[in-house]
């Protein structure tokens, strides 16, 4: 520490002209939070979510307001330079996520040419529960022509296997897959962007941003505790969600058991990161009856239809007097119900995106699904196979990115670091 | 409001088929909050910013923490639509910044087949400060060709010539200028969005969206209560900007006076919006030193050279012993400071932005430009060609869009309505 200050102080040296006075200034706002153990009470907005433990923090946290989502190819072909990014990265995050600054990670004592070990745009901000959550795609681990890239290949998940082609899509590559995801959720968007343009700056020469998406507010909640937020179709999104309570539920749909792939991923999760355009100028020409039909729950109380609350449990047998099903047979939340997709669930924790327009009078907005599950093949691929060939919902929407990640379990301490089962 | 439940009453009937019960969720769902006098302490976050004024909300209200911007080009030619809508908008505007749903605008009572009069994302959410401003740009007044578009030709004001070119413009005509422009502030984005979408489906065959900007974090403050925040380059931005409490000031630089222009203006601003895409990676990759002595305040405390304090009164007399000036000649601060461009100020309320990626590896993001003055010509423009030529700032920044539009003084009552005076 006492090496650091004084590099910065040498710093603000040369740059400001006022010795110690500006170099006061500099040290301080380096440090952003002062508390070596910030807070954790997760309803505190602005506190810090644990880095370290057995689970990547992030998947079953509560959903935090914001996301910024990146997807890096990795431009090296260094296995050593790779693992040395992963480790860099970790130690940042680590900090990043308590509320510090990314930094010692690139800074070299003593010389004044070095860039800063910190962006600087969150000095003064709280953690925001910021989490950082890692994945790695199945590019990572052998190249479009098959090649082992970084003597992973006899590593690779099953379960990373390509998603199929559904009915409808629209994937753009270039905002699709990609070698390794970070996904940054906090509860000021300063915080969440600030930590991935950090890890960004950090993997310079190693890694390059493939595609970033920022989702300004959550969808889906993973707690109990939170209540259901709406999407932009106006509905209530996640209200049969799997939520953090239900450990026995997440052992069965969530984490990945051992014996199920290579140990690197035991008590990890697979993630499915989905684009998802809505036509909301189409949708908003709809009227309220058909809306709710399509959907199958009200759209104010977000009650499934023939209940009354939005918690009430369905009930899809029960028919109106002239026989037809009060839900009906093509409704969405029918389609994507457990009761009808083998008992699959998964952990969703969405966000709502809008990226400016799209040049022919329309916003350019929609949800930005991401679910987390043991395994996307046995989950999220049969769901969505059947919402993509009846939902009706797919007028309005269009899927237009993909991605599939293998999230292994947490780092466990500070000697641990992102992917060491991996490349161990 | 008895025909309205009754609509919407018989809607839900129609849709959920569980009549009363359904009804009564949609119909409390509709109104988002129950308060018709909302509180109005600008402390409180999640208050309500009163609409109605001799000035527009969200010029010097405190700067809220997010942005959705909006230009939409106009695709009728009937004078009477566009007033009439613009009528219609003022009436939602009313509501939503009260914290109400856009309705019962587009309603039809006892049309079933007439969608929601709202799009019911903001369900529950709180006002959140929102505030809704609008202005006009010069191709409202004339076509491209010159034509009288509205009858409105001999009104356009001088201030509202188009902005000259200036050096390394990289302006993209497709997300530039536009005929209406509306600023939606709000510290909920989804509030912010929410307004603007609402807005355009509002408009759908009178008006269509051009081009739309989200800004994700708030940079200049607009109140002495206010901190000042941190823009991309991770400087504090904006200390020395106008603000609210500075009413000599903003009489002289902010509102237009009568005799400025057309007398419809009177009591409004000039707004001008460029989106600025900063080069953040070659920024990161700059030392601290440079970084400071670029901008010429330090980074942690955003003192100006030879100071103490941020807020410490900049001294551009002073030089080091070698000669040398401490605030360099050309650092961003001295060539954009009022003592160097003939008094000139503006208010400024700027948003950090991240786009996603720009598919070169690196994030497509910056800052949205906002100020307001009362006349472009004489603030922005000086100040911004000293900028474009001298300030070394250039070499990690580039314009891609740029905006002016005229915004009159405020709707003063429920019988008022924007564009009143333009089109009286």
């Amino acid at each position: 520490m006492a090496e650091r200050l004084s590099r910065r102080q040498m710093l603000a040296i040369g740059g400001a002209g006022a010795a110690g006075l500006a170099a006061a200034g500099v040290a301080g706002a380096m440090l952003r939070g002062a508390a070596d153990e910030p807070p954790t009470e997760l309803n505190d907005p602005s506190a810090a979510v644990p880095f370290y433990g057995t689970r990547q923090a992030g998947i079953i946290t509560p959903a935090q307001d914001r996301l910024h989502f990146v997807a890096f190819d990795v431009v090296t072909t260094k296995r050593e330079e790779l693992i040395r990014l992963l480790q860099a990265w970790t130690e940042a995050a680590a900090r990043m996520t308590a509320g510090r600054d990314a930094g010692p990670v690139g800074a070299v004592a003593g010389i004044p040419e070095a860039p800063p070990d910190d962006t600087g745009e969150a000095i003064g901000l709280p953690p925001a529960q910021l989490t950082l959550t890692i994945g790695f795609g199945a590019s990572l681990f052998r190249d479009a022509e098959g090649r082992d890239r970084f003597g992973l290949a006899d590593r690779v998940p099953e379960a990373l296997a390509p998603l199929p082609r559904f009915p409808n899509d629209a994937i753009e590559p270039a905002i699709s897959h990609g070698d390794i995801c970070v996904q940054a959720c906090a509860n000021d968007p300063q915080v969440a962007v600030h930590a991935i343009r950090n890890l960004a700056r950090i993997g310079f020469g190693v890694v390059s941003v493939r595609w970033s998406q920022l989702g300004y507010g959550r969808t889906s909640s993973t707690s109990t505790e939170q209540q259901t937020a709406r999407n932009l179709m106006g509905f209530k999104d996640g209200t049969a969600n799997l939520k953090a309570e239900q450990t026995a539920e997440l052992d069965r749909h969530l984490w990945v058991g051992s014996g199920d792939g290579p140990s690197w991923m035991d008590g990890g999760s697979y993630l499915v990161t989905r684009k998802i355009r809505m036509m909301i100028e189409t949708w908003d020409r709809t009227s309220l009856v058909e809306q709710e039909t399509i959907i199958g729950r009200t759209k104010g109380e977000g009650a499934v239809f023939g209940q009354v609350k939005e918690f009430d449990e369905p009930d899809f047998t029960i028919r109106h007097g002239d026989g037809e099903l009060v839900v009906p047979e093509d409704s969405h939340i029918r389609l994507a119900h457990r009761d009808f997709n083998g008992g699959a669930r998964m952990l969703r924790r969405g966000y709502n995106f809008v990226d400016g327009s799209d040049g022919l009078g329309r916003l350019n907005a929609g949800l930005f699904f991401i679910s987390y599950q043991r395994n996307a093949h046995r989950q999220f691929v049969p769901v969505q196979r059947q919402l993509a060939t009846k939902d009706v919902l797919n007028e309005y929407i269009r899927h237009v990115s993909s991605g599939l990640f293998a999230c292994p379990g947490g780092v466990r301490d500070a000697t641990d670091h992102w992917g060491r089962a991996l490349f161990a």
